[in-house]
């Protein structure tokens, strides 16, 4: 019941500490499941060593009780606040890359995000993922190959992006559809499709993460991005996003931690009036354009 | 996107992993609290630790999601599934051990638990705690003293346990107050109450909590015990539980790993119609009474 305490921590404490990690460590022995038991004593090793690493206190202690139980009662069905809480600490993007190892030249993944939505509306190739979002139309093309550069017909891509306000469509309370849908690729293992040239967003910070965020001075803004996952039979699911070139807030700091050298891409912004690659007629507004290649890697690796 | 693989992680991987870690570490360099950042970065390194290790796989990331959720969801003013959570994980007893080191004879503190509750009613010396809660009576007695053996007048003592059915008075719907009291030392530091022999009971087990003991092959159920809150100026409070000499539960296992050796006491039964310390009569009852001299360490210790 003390405050942080700078004590001398005497061999007896610290093998008083030790006992209680081995007798909880024990407690899991008898678990059915040997990869649940693997996992939840290596958690309680790594919990009990981070509250001795900072000698916790009771008061830091019950903030952490409090903060978590903010963190359930804000989340709800179109809230997830415990997704915010592992993307800020890493936790999200640490997972991914212990997931997706590099293999060959596969293309990174990145973390998936909380905006993905199943049963986004098909498009054609050459459509428009827009949907009414308003932003600076922007012009998407690439191919899909393996890791031997064959391509991949037939593989499905979802993309997502928020509108040039920053927002997702599930982010507004009507029931709009917009900045999302999937497309195929042809039997060259093309795909091309118009979008919207992506901006920089805050994720939700009116929550205890945001909190969080704004008391140790860090900002909630991510890189500008386009959401990719593809899926292709036999390949290794892909999900990324391609970063803006130039985008200062990639040099800021991305709030999640999803920025790859790899997914930074050329967005090259084009003159109104300049011809359009499917000759859509766009007025007076400039465009831009980007090329994402994807190469999937072997499905297991 | 893979499952759980167990490809070989090769020193790029290492390399990469081990910058993401980096980079979130530094992303909390300018919190201007420092011992947040203190907080914040060992709990950052700790948790990708733990990722690491066990390569954790995104349908694992996935299912920790929910477990959380579900955790946040059931949590309200009356449960509290975070401090179970922390409890079963010998979390909360870790932090406990962290701030309440030895201190010459000063008394073991243990887990606060969730239900203790603030103004329980004040009882005179000898009163009795029960308000209703059924169970065989149990005579409580001893002295407070400081680590030099002086006794300690006035000292609060907070009291609080279960019925004989394993509930506190909080887990029943109605509005009752039983089975828990405050009372003061006399000028001798002495103490005595009426009380209950505590029994086991498990925690709350309905919730995701208990779904995952259940997993894992763990008994819920809590060793029989007594807890006690004391507090006097310029000492140490004390949060701790008496435990039952001849508890099976001890040798099973305190879901929350709360037992110490130094608090397991003798509950002697005592022959219906023996004379009660009192001169209370409890007809053809059987009763028991113990003794639990507690020692208080200095304030700031
Ligand atoms: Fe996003
Ligand atoms: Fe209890």
């Amino acid at each position: 019941m003390t405050t942080h305490t700078e004590a001398p921590i005497n061999p007896q404490q610290q093998a008083l500490e030790d006992e209680l990690v081995a007798t909880v460590v024990a407690s899991f022995d008898a678990a059915p499941n040997p990869r649940l038991k693997e996992v939840m004593q290596s958690l309680t090793r790594h919990l009990h060593a981070f509250i001795r690493d900072v000698r916790l206190t009771e008061a830091e202690w019950n903030t952490a009780i409090e903060f978590l139980t903010a963190v359930g009662h804000i989340t709800d069905d179109k809230r997830q606040e415990f997704v915010l809480l592992s993307d800020v600490l890493g936790a999200s993007m640490q997972t991914i890359a212990v997931n997706n190892q590099a293999h060959k030249g596969a293309t990174d993944a990145t973390v998936f995000g909380p905006f993905f939505v199943e049963d986004a509306p098909e498009i054609p190739l050459g459509g428009d993922i827009a949907g009414g979002a308003s932003g600076q139309p922007c012009w998407v093309e690439g191919t899909v190959t393996d890791t031997d550069g064959k391509p991949v017909p037939g593989a499905r891509i979802e993309v997502w992006e928020c509108d040039e306000d920053g927002y997702y469509d599930v982010q507004y309370t009507d029931e709009r559809v917009a900045g999302r849908a999937h497309l195929f690729t042809n039997d060259q293992g093309q795909y091309r499709f118009w979008g919207l040239t992506p901006v920089p967003y805050p994720i939700p910070h009116d929550g205890p993460v945001g909190k969080m965020l704004e008391s140790v001075g860090r900002s909630p803004v991510r890189a500008a991005h386009l959401h990719f996952m593809v899926t292709a039979d036999g390949l290794r699911p892909l999900v990324t996003h391609i970063f803006v070139d130039g985008d200062p807030q990639i040099d800021i700091g991305d709030s999640v931690f999803g920025v790859k050298e790899s997914l930074i891409k050329e967005f090259a912004v084009q003159a109104p009036g300049s011809p359009t690659p499917d000759g859509r007629s766009l007025g007076d507004r400039t465009w831009a354009r980007a090329r994402f290649d994807i190469v999937l890697a072997p499905a297991g690796v």
